[in-house]
């Protein structure tokens, strides 16, 4: 089986420089200078860990999932040297709506869905989920993304139109980790 | 904050003395003489320990929400000494299935919502997740039943139009472990 557990670690060692960390809404984490992306359960030893799990679509329809997935491109391009970690934690308010009224926030009411989609290929993702792993979890997804340097800018874009959405309304603590592959 | 991390224990210990382990579907848990349901991350010297977080609704809606509200009673009550604990794991195609598949399944094909309806409130549950807290977990869900003495033959009526639902096509382990408080 393919590994679903991935540990993400800022501290002193890891392929990946640390351009810069911040908070968007609540507590920042920790400012480092590197950072690595792990399979599994590893990483302790760094200045600060977080640990998500890739797991069933939630929200995303049998349309929206072909469309995806006939433009979206995988992780590890060798062009992608620039990439972000964004963990999100949302509020209860979030969590004790029901399905359809989630549903509605994230792509009827905010397009979540579809304002990735503009920004395939360019902009390679993978969510993990963190909210189920335990009772104490200091965010609810860590989302990874990849890209190159030229799409830097179309990154930062795709960043603010989905922070200008009613979904983001529910978000209560939001960091950017922004890293290049060095 | 409540709890939302709990843990059933099987041994030789416990408030419940345990009726019968039967597997229903795939593979069994061994045969245990009591058994205990403990609030956290407790239980670890027990014969065998499962795992399950309380979480957000994955496919209620308000209008079901509601009227599941209205009519269901909690855990704990006096003359509910009769329980279940019923593991299950559903199979990789099912996990493969996108949000609106799997809602299509579990309540326009299945009517799971509505069967379990059927028998509020004499039957009292909560479902605890187990797939996201690590990627090694026996189950997917682990689910809680009360009931009165009296409601244990509605409560197979119920176990047995879940069974043969086109949702339980999905189900590859199924364990029912009945449960009598003394």
């Amino acid at each position: 089986m393919a590994t679903r557990l991935f540990s993400f670690a800022g501290g002193e060692q890891g392929v990946w420089r640390v351009e810069r960390v911040v908070a968007i809404c609540g507590e920042t984490l920790p400012q480092v200078s590197r950072f690595s992306m792990l399979e599994g359960d590893a990483g302790s030893d760094a200045i600060w860990r977080l640990r998500g799990i890739t797991s069933n679509e939630r929200y995303v329809e049998r349309a929206e999932k072909d469309a995806l997935v006939a433009k979206q491109e995988g992780l590890g391009r060798q062009q992608a040297s620039c990439a972000a970690l964004i963990p999100i934690r949302k509020s209860a308010a979030w969590w004790a709506l029901t399905q359809d009224e989630r549903r509605a926030i994230f792509e009827a009411k905010s397009e979540h869905i579809q304002i990735g989609m503009r920004y395939l290929p360019a902009i390679a993702r993978r969510l993990h989920h963190c909210r189920d792993l335990g009772e104490n979890e200091p965010f609810d997804f860590l989302t990874w993304f990849e890209f190159a340097p030229a799409d830097a800018s179309a990154f930062d874009k795709m960043l603010a139109a989905l922070r200008a959405t009613p979904e983001w309304g529910f978000v209560e603590r939001e960091v950017e980790v922004r890293l290049v592959m060095e």
